[in-house]
């Protein structure tokens, strides 16, 4: 499945903000569609946005080439709007600068590296979740494995074809390792019960949704052997910002002796940054928490914190996987619970 | 304000199933139409199920009199039928047993005692709240306090007027000691929103809502000092019963070296239970979850965990405080957070 690509010179891509009820497919052919897009999260997802930024940039080239030449630096400009189109995760700056790189070789080189970094990307990401599922064997108890994951880290979040930490999830599936996968709903937009659980269901994988703040519960009951995600941006020091409830995932992961493993390709790495205290968490509209679908749920003066990311230290989790590396593992604490 | 009362032979009830936005009365006025409203939470919170448990009684007695006599059978069966409308709440069967020791009585014995036990509770709720808002004080540093709650422990959940927790807010609030309560929604029914904001809207307490998952987050951001909830069991060495997500709230505060208070009347202590393990938990249907204000969002043939309650053991509260003792306080942990 590949969720996100280029043809006859648009972005094609499954629009996430409508799923599971319908899948209709967007067809984005400029910029100002695109980082609208990427606004609303009808694209979305660490990896995905880098390739959608890659895209990006062929169109922005499409649309400043008047009359046989190419207006560099106005390509410029919209590759830095699309770029800032969201703050936290690096994927997007790092899809954009790639296909920059190229940009005297005209719009058809262009396209043809955004197509190059796909590519890659698939084959990074193919890998980094191969090298999770082994670690995970490792780390957990010989016998189908009960795995928590939250928000969307599959093909959605990738442009396919099986995705980061749920690419390691269904691979751990081929192998017969997986009883069943608790996917957290992921509010306020619902990522785990629109988009994981969707992807779950069509591969035939068993898995039980549940309300976000029902994890660390679950985790005392027994029913979680290892929590599974994926991440917006890695810092040098393998701190990790992720969506917004990762953070407490890791605590409870933590109090309770259970590993906790973080799935991304390479490009999701800033090196740049030292440690997650200087990751930009961005803060979204306060209507996200107060009106759910659309509808309202909380008087309209009730005022918000509504952080998309929250950042994990990287002491809190066993191991960072890429398709290059593993960051850990550290030692699963003893776990402090009764 | 009262929120659940008896008027001319019936329940009058707010319908906290449609807030915040209609303020809907229900006119409650047969045993059936009570065990319906308890179990789709028109009325929850486990000291308002008491006192509805108690006028429910006085309901069952209007019904069971044919030409002046009592059928006191018949009454203790439908007394039954009452308590057991949701398992995990003792206060239910409480309010029950309480007022069925009056029965011999008849039905103007049976309004009397539910009526004493609601103003009785009204003083014990009040005596509660405001020796927690004492101990705050003397757990936290001393400036305006930001305070997190979870569901809802306000007057909606007592029968009035102010609340175990949120009582001892209001308490705080009143002393000038509050800067702002952050409230997390409460998913799946989103008690937290709907209801714990309009409390505090009404009130004019500052609050910010957020998702219940960025709760460990703002822990770590030091936006909050103190976890202030309510119970719907407590066992006799203390573990809690209360709201799904209670629990992981409890590992979040020992991480951070936060106190958490639970507010209760003794009516909620159940001293027949030695601890949280028998306590029975209430699995709910799985489309509260699949489900958002009755909107599908998840796959329908996804499962789920759908746990009403989670049980947080004693060693992770800092104290139980009700009207007449303090459980507690144990020493805040240090914290192990950067």
């Amino acid at each position: 499945m590949r969720t996100l690509d280029w043809e006859n010179g648009a972005i094609i891509a499954i629009d996430q903000c409508v799923l599971p009820h319908q899948e209709t497919v967007l067809h984005i052919d400029t910029v100002e569609d695109l980082i609208a897009a990427i606004q609303r999260l009808a694209i979305r997802g660490a990896p995905a946005l880098g390739i959608a930024g890659a895209f990006g940039v062929a169109l922005a080239t499409r649309e400043r080439m008047r009359n046989g030449v190419l207006d560099e630096a106005g390509v410029r400009k919209d590759a830095e709007r699309i770029a800032s189109a969201r703050p936290t995760a690096v994927n997007l700056r790092w899809g954009v600068e790639q296909t920059l790189t190229v940009l005297a070789g005209g719009p058809e080189a262009v396209v043809a590296e955004a197509r190059r970094l796909m590519d890659e990307d698939d084959r990074r990401t193919h890998q980094a979740a191969a090298n999770a599922a082994d670690l995970i064997t490792e780390l957990c108890p010989p016998r189908p494995l009960r795995l928590l994951t939250h928000c969307n880290a599959g093909a959605l979040a990738t442009a396919g074809p099986r995705g980061t930490a749920l690419g390691a999830v269904f691979e751990l599936a081929e192998r017969g390792h997986v009883e069943f996968v608790i996917v957290d709903e992921t509010r306020p937009l619902l990522q785990g019960a629109r988009l994981t659980s969707w992807e779950l269901a069509r591969a035939g994988i068993p898995h039980r949704l549940c309300v976000d703040s029902a994890a660390a519960s679950l985790m005392r009951r027994g029913l979680v052997d290892c929590v599974v995600v994926g991440a917006d941006r890695i810092t040098a020091n393998g701190d990790v910002a992720n969506k917004i409830g990762t953070y407490g995932l890791a605590v409870g992961a933590a109090h309770h002796g259970i590993p906790i493993v973080v799935v991304a390709p390479e490009s999701t790495v800033d090196a740049d940054l030292t440690d997650g205290a200087l990751i930009e968490v961005e803060e979204r509209d306060a209507d996200e928490v107060r009106r759910v679908l659309g509808m309202p749920v909380a008087p309209e003066t009730t005022e918000t914190f509504n952080p998309a990311f929250d950042v994990t230290p990287a002491e809190l989790i066993t191991a960072v996987v890429t398709e290059a590396r593993i960051m850990g593992p550290r030692t699963v604490p003893a776990g402090r619970a009764g």
